[in-house]
């Protein structure tokens, strides 16, 4: 999610720490990336949630890379995770600070080779970065067509399964008769497993990377609310009803802040902050208001990517991921072969629960394996170092 | 932390935990307890903090099990933890619902046996429970004798060793000359060690349960911040200034969500909640609102000890924990046998702090042992679980 702090940098506690970002994990676009890339946009006049409410007018972006064969079968999706969009790999411009957030895995000769694979990502509903002008995204910012007026809380609650649904339209609208893989990180993961119990025999392979495994965890659950806590506190969240108004922007930053430090871990902190000051001058011993580096870095990341990010897209999100439970029978009737990748530092999905759903996966006959990204860097080791984990994807792809 | 929960229960939700709690975590009070205790209140005239600022009339509460010997070298000083009070063991009376946190191994013939030691727990600065009347500190809550107001955000910062100074002061009151031992868990595995760190001489065992070692970790320090974080959102909160008024009561019960969440695993939240919504009439896919168990029950429990907890104690606490941190001469001079008892699922000192700390304190030449208690109760397994590492404590406290 660190990616996006690029486009919007200003003080300059935050350019050190995009200087320390580059430093640490970005990948310079190098001569086999896909090169540029362009946001289109899909729309379906109607949509019938899970929960089997209407949605008119559902509008969610895409990219693609590479190109379709004839038989309509190289195609290999990508999942978004939490935070994350649809620009998986690629700039939109030579001028861009960072590529897509997979695009160590994805280009030409690369693991998700787009000489050979034709590669999709889209936006999923509710979208957190709802005022990206890169992002396309249906949720409660967007107008209710009946009143003229934004949804707010009275958009329908949409699981991930609503977004996997509303992609397979996506696919089948651009000639896709399979889906080589699905591959997504975290809650793109989650959208990866969708993909395969939904739709069994339309996916051949699916790489789960920092993936809770077929269910999320209970404690996930309570994660993921403590994630939009702030939010709700924030006065001018005013229960949802804010478009038009100031909008709760210290709850959201605050929000993004608690995401970034429990999707991250010790290595990280250690490399990236120490134990400094924020300001050599303000001695935090001296007064409650003087900060430490990893404090004041955190707190202006987070206002950085408040202002492109909605409220209420955030809530959305953390309830669409809460919901995520596949049934026995769904499980039972994935054809997929799957590719557990879990990070060794991972605190919000330990390697742990890839072992256990691999485990139950071969159990009930099916093919799985397992790829460890080893590091230091916690969770969001499957966006920032997912180069780790190339070869084992690349293996797992071309395998028969 | 969650110990306290009992005596504020009322919710349905928050009585089912409460059940839950007894029947996983909670010792039965038995025959060897140390019986009925009393809290006591120990002044200072005027104190100076480590930072150089005065702070006149402190008042903090203790309370002692055993007896005092003739050489007075057989006391042991217990220091709580973030969110704990200086109630280690014993009720105040019989119909308490729980004793203190480490009833299990203080008593007679338990680990911390008091047919042999003198134990002393004392309140520290800033104590979150101010409200609660068994506790009693001096914090921002307090009021500023210059004034007749309460201190709010003019209270001086204190650190964790502010309060080991004054709690210095209180043993030289009560005629103790050595500590046989002095234990904690978590910011009471800090106090413990700045004993060890500014009374080399006094004190000849540290007993460093959940601990961080020798200093606090970077990522700590940003977890200890986003604990507070809701408390600065809550509109009531005001900067501090709230005496007299409505006070945060929502920003607080937010926060020790957060950090009883943060504290506890995945283990915990399993076999506490699994996976079910708060109320089967209420799908929490129907309805954004619609809450799951683990959500609902940590509300009701942060709501519900909010009721005598102060939201700037709470900030200063995170503040005093985040300025650990003892120098290498400090640390060279420690004379005390260390035993260093982590827990293996814990996600906020991870058992590598305290093998990273043993390491170094043998190089140096000082004697240290390991003992990790085995679970999946997370940070917390240092409080609920002590019971596990009895007979190593036993064993430390009493070689040689």
């Amino acid at each position: 999610m660190l990616h996006r702090l690029q486009a919007n940098t200003c003080t300059r506690s935050v350019f050190s720490f995009t200087l320390l970002f580059m430093l640490l994990v970005a990948s310079p676009a190098r001569a086999q990336d896909v090169g540029l890339v362009e946001k289109k946009t899909f729309t379906l006049a109607a949509y019938t949630t899970v929960g089997g409410q209407a949605i008119n007018n559902v509008r969610l972006g895409y990219e693609t890379y590479g190109k379709l064969n004839a038989r309509g079968d190289n195609a290999v999706f990508i999942a978004h995770f939490y935070s994350g969009t649809s620009h998986a790999a690629g700039k939109y411009k030579e001028s861009d600070v960072a590529p897509g957030y997979w695009n160590p895995i994805i280009g030409p000769g690369k693991a998700i080779d787009t000489d050979k694979y034709f590669v999709v990502s889209a936006d999923t509903f509710a979208n957190l970065n709802s005022k990206d002008p890169n992002v396309i995204t249906t949720g409660p910012a967007s107008v209710d067509p009946a009143t003229g007026k934004p949804f707010g809380l009275s958009f329908p609650v949409v699981a991930m399964r609503d977004s996997v649904r509303v992609h397979k339209a996506l696919l089948d609208s651009l000639g896709v008769k399979k889906l080589a893989a699905v591959a997504g990180a975290s809650g793109g993961s989650v959208q990866a497993m969708e993909w395969a119990a939904l739709y069994p025999d339309f996916v051949a392979r699916v790489i789960h990377v920092i993936g809770p495994g077929f269910d999320i965890h209970p404690y996930v659950v309570g994660l993921l609310d403590v994630w939009v806590t702030p939010i709700r506190l924030d006065p001018r969240w005013n229960n949802g009803d804010y478009y038009g108004k100031e909008e709760p922007v210290d709850g959201v930053a605050q929000a993004l802040k608690i995401v970034t430090l429990t999707a991250r871990h010790w290595g990280w902190a250690e490399k990236s902050f120490g134990y400094k000051p924020a300001d050599e001058k303000k001695d935090p011993a001296a007064a409650v208001a003087n900060q430490f580096q990893i404090e004041s870095v955190l707190n202006s990341a987070g206002m950085a990517r408040a202002k492109t990010t909605d409220a209420n897209h955030m809530i959305y999100m953390s309830k669409a991921n809460q919901l995520y439970r596949l049934s026995d029978a769904e499980v039972k009737g994935i054809k997929a072969k799957i590719l557990f990748v879990p990070a060794s530092s991972d605190v919000i999905f330990p390697p742990e629960l890839s072992k256990r759903a691999l485990e139950r996966f071969r159990a009930q006959g099916g093919s799985a394996d397992l790829f460890v990204i080893e590091g230091d860097g916690g969770h969001l080791d499957g966006v920032f170092a997912i180069a780790k984990a190339g070869d084992a994807i690349k293996r797992f792809i071309e395998s028969d």
